[in-house]
């Protein structure tokens, strides 16, 4: 009798504290606030929400960076929404490169999972390089916001899995942000003292136009 | 006449900076966000809305812990929403005890409004027990996600108003999360060394299953 | 063909991340969440939704203060929601006066564009007052939540352009919190110590009762 | 023998992961940083940094506002230090009044522990004024930075406890921020719209010179 | 000659803006703040500070729970000190499990590296819990301050690498909290109901006293 | 007497919630940590602290970009340590260009105080160029951590006056982070895609090496 007393107790705590903060798995329809998504209703969230099996198959790097990011980032992972992290896969054949990119306001932390990768980043203080070949189990940590690259420095197939403190980290790759879209070649080539040879070039490989 | 210019004046002073963001009383429907809860139109918003009268009644203590714990997080006090706090009220009977809990991510202050109570919580850097018999008016703060406990230290009632640091701070009761569910006696045991009767019993005590 | 290879796999590595983290721009409608507003669809966010005009027109100072404040913030202007900054304009005429105001957990960096500004804060430490007298080009800052005002000292209108570190600064100016509403004469004497007249002459200049 | 193991592997993951972050009591000397004081040793730390006494005893409220504030702040309390809240005790004399004031940047929270108050804050939207006579075990938010006070509504001596969201929240009583200080009293008088009698009358009864 | 002087300009567009919020490398003596610890100088980084080998390296699994965590937390890793990151690597031999445990307010993300792990967690708000067994390459996130645990559930060694949203997560081990100490086996019962043999044989197991 | 009691009173208040929490004039010797500067104690700061001058003398824009950025951030400016905002200043003459750059993790707003400018900027989801040429009076916003770009449009010099959302927002022009350090030209190739010719050519200008 005590235990069922004991039990009713604990109902009652439970009931009084009942709340949705642990998680907050997102809806992704609608496009968010500046805190990230919507929460589902956690009557309806299974663990399936929580687990993601996308990042145990290979990126398919017959390309011409001959690499590929496979993301867990909330778009792709509701489970993460206001987690404060997520994360991706990295996949490069031997030619492999991640070109030049940032990710606008989240830090990046790397795990060389197979191969070699040659990685590295660009501070803003001085411009200094901090760029060194990672083997397997190597970490490396890219802080927020800044210029980083990594290329396969195997033989092989090189693969590494990287973590993110932001559900929605951002990519901003450089070569994207200037050749791939309608900005002028005017503004770009006044505003990076780029070549208009080379800048029609790229534009003309990453289909930008103007 | 310099009266009607100066009222008109600040008339268009606030009409252009009417805003929303001094409070933002919650509305419940819905499983909110991860920053908290979408806000109540702020001309619908009355001082009741910050106003809250459950934490002035005893709780019921006719129970096996002969204890009570009355929360005012933003489930019960819609008003707390956004403001980074909430409060809960701790009634124990002489033998009262609140078993071992954590508030994820949510610090706690506590104040003894009546009696005495024990209390302590556990450092995760080296385990050690930090515990103190608090007298009336006695404070005692509980750093966020650790591992606390309050057991009454008088033969009297005691009674006491707590803090934290967040408007929906959670409680994980170690034995609820243990016992309380269908975590299969199995892998319970193999994560927490619990001998099976020890598991059994209380798993039955707590209406847990598996 | 390499070419179309490479743009095929960025197109790849493009929609596996596409997101709308970048930006939030506010749908006003709804009273937001404690973390801002709801964005709008990213695919309807034109450049126009990131530009204001409204600070390009000097205020009206035709008023008892010869004053205007004419804010840039989330309400006026979307595009700043979860950016973490706003802006405003002032305009004082030779005898115009910002009256005694805070910003409620917003820090405020005030630019003179034209003439001569006397500005001050009082903090809470020691309710030291610092004051100075700025001209065209000086920078003042004024941290979160104190009290602080800027008096024309120019003997022509004088500009100032104030950034805040929130989008939604808010802005409680001191008489109006005391004079301007249906706060109780008897209430408000108490509580400031000010004299029935006094609290009686400005209530019935700023519109107020009780 | 197979428990020797088990101790020593469990020394292991303990020395691997030994750490601070889980509190960080405070080092009062110097004048802290953005985020706070300097932490204590952990190995110095003991169960009374996370005790405070000081909140059990009666402020003296043989003084014109007939009433105390006695804070548990980190100045006071180190160990608030880095864990997002305080507290501080007030007492009411019968006549008892905590002025119009504000913490700039922090949320508070109020549970009367014995008495009555009558307590009020004001909008910075709308100037609204949202006021109530609490009882004894009513709860009342008061949101950041907006002006608020306390009066004393029972015939006998009222005692709250009240909390915040910061282990600094500062206290910036209106009265004092305007006549306690040597703000000059024509800036005061043109940022305030207070008449020169009535500034000079307080600026005499708080000790402020200007 | 237009090219000295475009040299000349950005050196001067730098030193105006040399600064140190890049990164904040770590200097791990002395106990930190509340935000992290004291940066050491930009000048004295080397890409090393980044870089940290000694996740290659599999932890000892021989002892009685079969498994290790080998941590990149900022005492071993000081390059991720306020970088909102951090990463672990977790050893389970055929018999390995990583006890039930938190991280006090840090979420942890899992990738499996090789082999199969049965990984849990358990919500503060329904004690629901979540289980999955997890095969190579399945991710896994595990909410901030929830009871989680992992154990092996392949017939060879498992190996995940997990990340968290702080360069400092902390690890409460409840065994350890509860067994490890010196914490009253009076008080542990009361506030685990946790027969008294139960207790008395983990204390004796893991080195506790009391 | 009265009035003796009311100052004596308030001393009371005062001396037992002195504090430092309003602002934290940043001690700039040493590095720092994650959370700012250290504080310089509050007794030695003064007005002075809290305005800077620099912003108002025009930048010598004698230089191949025909532009000069004048920084107020923590560094120049040490008032607004742990503020969340900082200032700087941009001349352009007639063929003046700020060239594409980020700051890692803060958004700015921009006004242009007189001429016109061209101002860009570049999202990361879609690369989608968001470019306006605003006139005297406008004002921009430029989210966290994206690319972009000022480029005169006036046949005269202009001037804006631009904050930020966070008083370090670091500055990385792209061009620099390429061109003007020891970066190898092949690892640079490899991950921009940029001619060899090009690489060579611009970091001869930039004083680059490798």
């Amino acid at each position: 009798m005590k235990m069922l007393h004991f039990a009713v107790l604990f109902a009652i705590l439970l009931s009084s504290s009942s709340h949705a903060a642990d998680f907050c798995v997102a809806k992704l329809k609608g496009a968010g606030n500046p805190a990230g998504y919507a929460c589902r209703m956690p009557s309806k969230v299974t663990v399936d929400d929580f687990v993601f099996a996308g990042l145990g198959v290979a990126g398919n790097t017959t390309n011409i960076i001959s690499a590929a990011v496979t993301p867990a980032f909330v778009q792709q992972f509701p489970g993460v929404n206001g987690l404060g992290l997520s994360m991706a896969r990295l996949d490069l054949a031997p030619a492999g490169v991640i070109p030049m990119h940032t990710h606008p306001g989240a830090s990046e932390i790397l795990f060389v999972v197979q191969g070699k990768i040659t990685a590295g980043f660009i501070s803003s203080s001085a411009n200094t390089v901090y760029v060194k070949t990672l083997k397997k189990g190597d970490v490396m940590v890219f802080p927020r916001g800044l210029l980083h690259f990594q290329i396969n420095a195997a033989g092989i197939n090189s693969i590494a899995v990287v973590s993110f403190s932001d559900p929605d980290p951002g990519l901003q790759i450089t070569d994207f942000a200037f050749f791939a879209n309608d900005l002028s070649s005017e503004l770009l080539e006044k505003s990076t003292f780029l070549d208009d040879a080379q800048v029609k070039k790229l534009k003309k490989v990453l289909g930008g136009t103007g």
